[in-house]
């Protein structure tokens, strides 16, 4: 066999199947490689019109198909499978060669990875790719990590596969070193979930509280996307509750069990910050909203619970509630970024991965799912003041939520007073007038902490650690 | 050295030095060690009188010591400290003997700890012990987990210095196997976050709303103590609003810095939810509010944020908000300890412990943190439906919270309303409207899931899994 594939793809599931075709369209010959070998011929049958495969039939000879360095990107499950594939090529390359991983890994399994190849002077490249099965096929966002090395041989591809943003410009970037890219990956995926459930709260309260039908609140959905909302999850919104079930004739959100799953990069994102020390709640409280709505049997025991009827406004008040949902929507939307932002700044800084968060809203502008052109607004805050503390302290994020705070606040009101469940404007509201808030009565946390457990505590008007002697004098002693 | 005590301490900082007169008080003889003798001597210097130690100056002469079945108490710190302690003493005991960890340790590290002492057929029995420094010393809730033996041997001592609940039962019981017992102690810690920060929150709004100064508040607290809200907490935030500092003259919770700090078992609480599909949204909003108040950069860069101006309410109008308030605290404590309690369940379940979550109550009710009379209504709510699904369910809880929500709606919408953050409120009010919600909005997010990733949703009106096919002619097919 002669090296003649740029590049190789071992894992031939869909997402695996659809990257190699992408990579083969855009001119790459593409090295096949799949455990079982049919669903290598299957591929090459049903597409190999599409451009340059080369099918093997075994590791070693998916190794001699591709040029030097060798890139091979591993679409198989994450977890052991892929510590499994790994070592089997690892055995196969040498030192300068790359090994992608484009699963959706734990970022501290790709360090442990990353460090692990290194030894072997194997490239080893953790990579977040969003945008699902048709994004893997005509352009996902691609989030890789690893070496500056394997960015300068890997980067011109991905380049050519990946999404497209408005202005152009691919989308992809490195992230930085060993972990940054499934780190990356998995913080869009968190507030993806945070999007999803102000999504998902604005909808509930159209219809319950302005008394909207499905039908109706996909046109609300529709017009907000010609807006500052602009955004792929917006417009699939609307796709959703346009449709009517075929066999019924109702809703199709209607007839739809009301149970939201999840994989798990939602709740790696909270237990990362949690380590991180990073306060994201929004993200948190979207996770917990999907763990409820699968309860059903703490659900259905919960039903009589006593509650305030359903009171729909209807006519110009329902209009004008409408409008109130678009601002607290989009409030509660900044409040996300700016949470899940924080995050990566964070990982960042611990890991030392030094990761361009306005590079990072610039990728996620095509492929992925939370696409949106609110990202062009993060690119630029980030560009006109990089070391920005937060996204809420960019003067036109600060200025669009003073505009929006008091629909935002009635709202949240409004939804507590009708017993229309809120977790995610709540939650959001609450951490905005935290972040401003002269005092916090964290202080009286902190003295009661002294008292039960000589915590110590720290004053406001001078430096120094400190105890009250509470069984004693309550005299204040340095602690 | 004759086999004289009937139980021994190794590690005798306060913790331990406390735990072990408190045996020595209760007439038990104590074998003492410590890394460092002069600490051990140090102890016998000062309450030899109170009982029979005998100072040890070798973990082989400690062991010594002993009476068979061994115990032996370590207080370490976590972690590191606690394996290299147990395995120098490992080495010395025989089988049948029992090593007791009552340090704040992770359940996986007490499961991990527990297996590899049995293979030399030693019992591990790792317990959470709460009541701080004077718990320790007067009587602690203790909480065991480890071997049915185990309890047999050590349950008569921990229930003689353990604290007495009001009607008398000591604050003990075995938990379960392994890691039953600091799990439950995890748990205990992250109701306590969700406790502190629902009374930070009534503070607060007490002081911005109702224009109360911190003595008023106190008198509040103090009043509220009388009724079903009694509790060590609310006892001491009277304490703590009562106090003055000696030096400025202020009220003390005003010189305090407003930074809440925090040492690990509120997160780890969170992040065992996480993994366990368990909603604790709640205890997530406390770990968080004590995140945000200490991240004091990002404060300071908020503080410009806009915001509704404070309208402090005074007179018959301030009476009437706070007794919502109270209302508001007491429902949302409520769902604080159903959160808790479904995740020990659900913990229990998952490393079939079969916790007694009545019993849970029962020994919470004296010596911790969290003691209150109100875990006398969840011990009995237990004892009269064993299988209740969630504390919610409770006749007497839902009745109580159906006499409370106007006023809890009332105080969540004013929060909002006037800007003072009350995301612990807000938090326990979206989930009791999330989970006695007919229909949850998480149908769209599935549906959504559906059109973006194919995964698939249920039906409301038949069994099966079912696939849309969005991008073709949009009807349904299995899935």
């Amino acid at each position: 066999m002669t090296a003649s594939a740029r590049i190789g793809v071992t894992g031939l599931a869909v997402m695996g199947r659809n990257l190699a075709r992408n990579f083969a369209r855009n001119g790459f010959t593409v090295a096949l490689h799949n455990r079982t070998e049919a669903r290598t011929r299957e591929l090459v049958d049903a597409f190999g019109h599409e451009g340059d495969f080369v099918p093997t039939g075994s590791a070693r000879e998916c190794v001699a198909a591709l040029r030097r360095p060798r890139c091979l990107v591993v679409m198989v499950k994450a977890g052991e499978p892929t510590d499994d594939v790994l070592q089997e090529f690892a055995a196969l390359l040498e030192p300068g060669d790359i090994l992608v991983d484009g699963g959706n890994a734990h970022f501290e399994d790709t360090r442990r990875r990353e460090a692990a190849l290194r030894e072997h002077g194997i490239h080893f490249v953790g990579t977040g790719i969003s945008g699902g099965e048709e994004g893997a096929l005509l352009g996902p966002s691609i989030m890789p990590g690893g070496s500056d090395a394997s960015y300068e041989a890997l980067g011109p591809l991905l380049e050519r596969i990946a999404a497209r943003a408005p202005d152009g410009a691919p989308c992809t970037a490195h992230m930085g070193p060993d972990g940054a890219g499934h780190f990356v990956k998995m913080v869009h995926n968190g507030i993806e979930y945070a999007d999803m459930q102000l999504i998902a709260e604005a909808y509930d309260l159209l219809r319950k509280v302005a008394g909207l039908a499905p039908a109706e609140i996909a046109e609300v959905f529709r017009r907000w996307n010609q807006g500052r909302l602009d955004s792929y999850l917006i417009e699939i919104t609307a796709q959703v509750l346009t449709h009517t079930d075929a066999e019924t004739g109702r809703p199709f959100v209607d007839v739809v069990a009301d149970r939201a799953e999840q994989k798990g990069t939602g709740r790696w994102t909270v237990q990362t910050a949690l380590d991180l020390g990073v306060p994201v709640p929004g993200i948190a409280e979207a996770v917990f909203a999907r763990s409820v709505s699968g309860h059903a049997d703490l659900r259905a025991a919960s039903r009589h619970l006593a509650g305030p009827g359903a009171r729909a406004l209807g006519g110009d008040a329902a209009a004008a509630f409408t409008d109130r949902v678009e601002q607290a929507l989009y409030a509660s939307k900044i409040v996300s970024y700016t949470q899940g932002f924080h995050e990566i700044a964070a990982g960042s800084g611990k890991y030392g991965w030094n990761i361009d968060l306005g590079r990072v809203a610039a990728i996620w502008r095509g492929g992925c799912i939370i696409r949106a052109a609110f990202l062009d607004r993060i690119t630029r805050a980030y560009a006109a003041q990089p070391g920005l503390p937060s996204l809420l302290t960019d003067k036109g994020f600060a200025t669009e939520i003073a505009a929006a705070q008091d629909d935002w606040r009635a709202v949240v009101a409004t939804a507590a007073t009708q017993g229309v469940p809120a977790p995610g404007f709540a939650s959001a509201l609450a951490y905005y007038d935290s972040l401003r808030a002269e005092r916090l009565p964290a202080a009286l946390t902190q003295g009661q902490r002294d008292y039960f457990g000589a915590h110590t505590y720290r004053r406001t008007d001078r430096d120094g650690v400190f105890h009250t002697l509470w069984a004693g004098d309550r005299t204040e002693a340095e602690g």
